[in-house]
């Protein structure tokens, strides 16, 4: 299929305001639609938060009337099931639209009878596909991943000096990387549903993990990684009104402090734990029940390492610092004890890279 | 000063020219010139290798008649003295030119009673300066800097994994980059009048240390940095006819392995050493006494901490792998024994980012 550079601007258009609903949509996926009539943009619409109308019923809205006889382009195959909302696919029929041209196909697995396309074609309507449909997947990676697996999109960021070292041997890090780079991680926290830590971080930097991204405020819920339950039942992160789980030691599941945290509105995910390392499978599963569609890892180099190793990161962000401690002793992005061999090399696929200021943002897919 | 649109593209011919003599005017300037009358290029000229006529000369040669009455744009002040050849501004004065536009000073010491500026104005020639002044500075950084300090711009090259690891914990190393970035590691060869290496890659590699960039031929010179004069006589790096220099221990000077491998044409550089230190001031002094203006360090880790530590680097070329040893006894890309904390840490300057396929290859100054 080959697409005029009219109808590539039409989508590109429908896939920036599909971008509009970042940090608010999840664990929906982001869209955006555009209705066009003798050439003409003369409805916009995209999916604004979680549970509220779709993009296609809002673009169809905004162009009133003269939907009729026009063409809708969508960043996603048009839904055809009840969900929180009735079917895109009945509004684009009732309103008179003649074609619809979309990016790509509906991964949602709860489907009716047919697919959106099939729905629309029944109805005399022309449908086309696969107009920039990589650039579709890349802005909803997150959504297609959680909604095809079961499973959360997971993003590790680390941020270290460029000889790979994320703090010095005392254990201090601040600043290794500058004030834009810490704006960025406020967006990377703001486009995630989650943020985790290993209970190091909590115990080394007692941090808030809150988001402050610009001026958006984001309710985001705090994982932290703590076997043993060791985390301070002050500690900082705490404070603001966002949720909390803990995942710990299926073990220490009736144990005092476990039940005084709940008490205080602390979530729990209990796994078992062995050779000293959680069932990951299930923890993740737990999180999807939760419909948390993206967890963004924030450290330390223990849980990074980890991660890695159990091979289910997804995304990394490394910000690079134009600094080197070449000391031996300090702190390395990812720690491990076992014998890694350049055959076993873990490799990653470069993605892009950020200047902000003197610092680096290099953005690389693991699978 | 501003200048025009139409003289700045002239100036970024002349730039463009001067780059033709890359890897062979060294240590003299790259220089191009341009010559312009009536609003249209009559000349064209740049300095092809060292000891030949420099870009003025040949632009005006190219010129011929058309120089009287022109304009000519410069990327270095014309000279004023001699040397291999002729002053370039007593051509400039007999064909007539009568405006010069150039980007830099000539730094060079080696004045006669006046600059070239003052011998131009002095002949009622129109003289302005400044134009694309930061690019000219750039295109000549190791020329700038070894005239005005009489000692070589040094650039350390290093090729890691993104979390710091230049080979695993047995020393193997092949392959952390990419075939593009081995072809860059030819061009960064070609650009340098010599490099250098540690005795441990010698040992661990056995490395030829040659230039293949492309189909150009490079003369380049090979530094050893030996203090024991470990280097096996039958080495590869002795199979080119290139020259190689090697720096021990001035106690070693009548020893007979250095009296066999000085039979052989190997330079020597004697050099006190004391707590296990070269004095690395008299063997820089010594490198620029060989007429040697740039050096590429290229490793191993043990080599290129020391000369971070020393302060003696100007610029660093990092080759980024996309790939991860966590191991932590694989080689890092700096090693140190000694505390570094994070107020310490070594700062650099970000000047560029280049994709390689996967590999980043990233330019950061040192000063």
């Amino acid at each position: 299929m080959t697409f005029s550079k009219q109808e590539k601007k039409y989508m590109k258009k429908a896939l920036a305001l599909a971008g509009k609903g970042l940090g608010k949509v999840s664990p929906n996926p982001m869209v955006g639609a555009i209705v066009v009539k003798n050439d003409k943009i003369v409805g916009r619409g995209y999916h604004k938060s979680y549970g509220k109308p779709h993009a296609e019923v809002n673009a169809l809205a905004d162009a009133g009337d003269n939907a009729k006889g026009a063409t809708i382009y969508v960043s996603l195959e048009p839904c055809n099931h009840y969900g929180k909302t009735p079917p895109c696919t009945e509004q684009i029929i009732k309103a008179g639209i003649t074609k619809v041209v979309y990016a790509i196909d509906d991964p949602n697995p709860i489907m009716n009878e047919c697919t959106g396309r099939q729905a629309l074609e029944q109805a005399g309507i022309e449908v086309v596909s696969g107009l920039l449909e990589n650039e579709a997947k890349r802005i909803n990676e997150k959504f297609l991943k959680y909604i095809q697996t079961k499973r959360p999109y997971i993003t590790l960021k680390m941020a270290s000096t460029i000889n790979g070292k994320i703090a010095d041997r005392v254990g201090h890090s601040k600043w290794i990387s500058n004030s834009k780079s810490r704006e960025k991680v406020q967006f990377l926290r703001y486009s995630h549903d989650a943020i985790m830590v290993g209970i190091g971080t909590v115990l080394m930097d007692n941090p808030s993990l809150t988001v402050r991204y610009q001026d958006k405020k984001k309710d985001i819920t705090k994982i932290i990684m703590d076997k043993n339950v060791d985390i301070p039942i002050n500690a900082k992160l705490f404070e603001s009104k966002d949720k909390v789980i803990i995942v710990s030691n299926r073990k220490l599941m009736n144990s005092q402090k476990v039940k005084e945290l709940q008490k205080n509105g602390t979530d729990f995910i209990f796994s078992d734990v062995s050779a000293g390392i959680f069932d990951i499978d299930f923890v993740l599963e737990q999180f999807a029940d939760r419909r948390i569609a993206s967890v963004l890892v924030e450290g330390g180099s223990k849980l990074a390492n980890s991660f890695l190793t159990a091979g289910i990161i997804d995304k990394m962000f490394l910000f690079l610092a134009p600094k080197i401690i070449a000391d031996n002793k300090a702190i390395p992005v990812f720690y491990s004890d076992a014998e890694q061999l350049i055959e076993n090399t873990t490799q990653l696929n470069l993605i892009s890279v950020e200047h902000l200021g003197d610092d680096l943002l290099v953005e690389y897919n693991l699978r």
